[in-house]
């Protein structure tokens, strides 16, 4: 389905470097070249439309943000408002999350955020899910060992298998909320997604999971 | 605060051992005796007025039961159920959770249970929690490798907390329910409590939780 709604995403993207890097497999070991500094790499999967990625950004500007998206047509909307806001710590690549390895080094990401992701309801589908134990290898890899995964999502089943995922994958569990806007999260940056759905009342659930050193 | 409503019920466990063994901590490793079987043991810790252990041990003949209720008060409730249900394989022990290494040996439990525990809602009570480390060692401590500590309650503040401390000890989540009424879950017994909650349209939060070999 990529790219067949807004065929002219590839162009955009290239016609705009400064915020969707060219080439960013060979970025890899190198994206604090790409940021010129040395500030931590947070990297969101499954950006989507990016008002999640540039609102963190804005409110963290010693940290460095890249979004994945894997629908270019759906990163158009991110690279847009991106462009708009004139970030300076935020990059978008439109590539997919099983290529992790690919496009960054052992250690090279500090976080990993996962923001209401596919929840592949399906048992059959269970191995699509970022919270599947394949990805947790991903994500260990390209993190540094005191690297987090930081979740939400409104999906009740997704939430509750990604809390067994992480506990049988040996991760801590910090900072659990089964109700995040009832809660008293401080700072919390909201994606679109989130903001239609806890408006209609639905529960937004939230964890941070950690690797055990 | 023991016995102090019901001044008569140590008169009356004392007159149901059956029910109710007299002293407990020299059947430690010798529960079988007690049962006359070799049946698996399961523990609830904090049994209340013991609704869930009779309709579980009506529900699992072959599992002997055993239910810990630190007010004798309370207690009494229970074991006047017992008595008008006679269920064979259901002792109860006026006995504190911190006295579980004198009650039972290494090993000779199979599964615990802990039911709307006490939430102890402050921080500075974190350590009375069932589900608090100091806790989970004793558990692991007189549980069987394989063994389970199936966890329910209505009290969202202790659940967060308990998925943190369970999966902060190592243990895997399994069967994690955020919505245990409308759920799927088959065969399961209520509580008093759950009973009286669920019925007010609370949320009752469930999932077991296994040690690592």
């Amino acid at each position: 389905m990529r790219q067949r709604n807004k065929p002219w995403a590839a162009d955009m993207f290239a016609e705009n470097p400064q915020f969707v890097p060219t080439n960013p497999i060979e970025r890899k070991g190198n994206w604090k070249d790409v940021f010129q500094n040395d500030h931590p790499i947070h990297l969101e999967v499954g950006t989507g439309k990016g008002q999640f990625i540039i609102g963190m950004a804005k409110q963290n500007p010693d940290v460095n943000f890249i979004g994945l998206e894997l629908s270019s047509s759906v990163m158009v909307s991110a690279l847009e408002k991106l462009i708009e806001e004139d970030v300076p710590n935020v990059r978008l690549l439109n590539e997919n999350a099983q290529d992790l390895q690919s496009l960054f080094e052992e250690n090279e990401v500090s976080r990993i955020y996962l923001n209401f992701s596919d929840p592949w309801p399906k048992n059959r589908h269970e191995k699509r899910r970022l919270t599947y134990k394949t990805f947790l290898d991903l994500y260990r890899v390209v993190m540094s060992p005191t690297g987090e995964v930081h979740f939400k999502t409104d999906n009740q089943g997704l939430f509750e298998y990604s809390l067994h995922s992480f506990s049988a994958y040996g991760m801590t569990l910090n900072q659990v909320s089964l109700d995040l806007h009832t809660s008293d999260m401080e700072d919390n940056v909201m994606t679109e997604y989130e903001e239609k759905f806890s408006s209609k009342g639905s529960r937004i659930y939230r964890c941070e999971a950690k690797f055990r050193l």
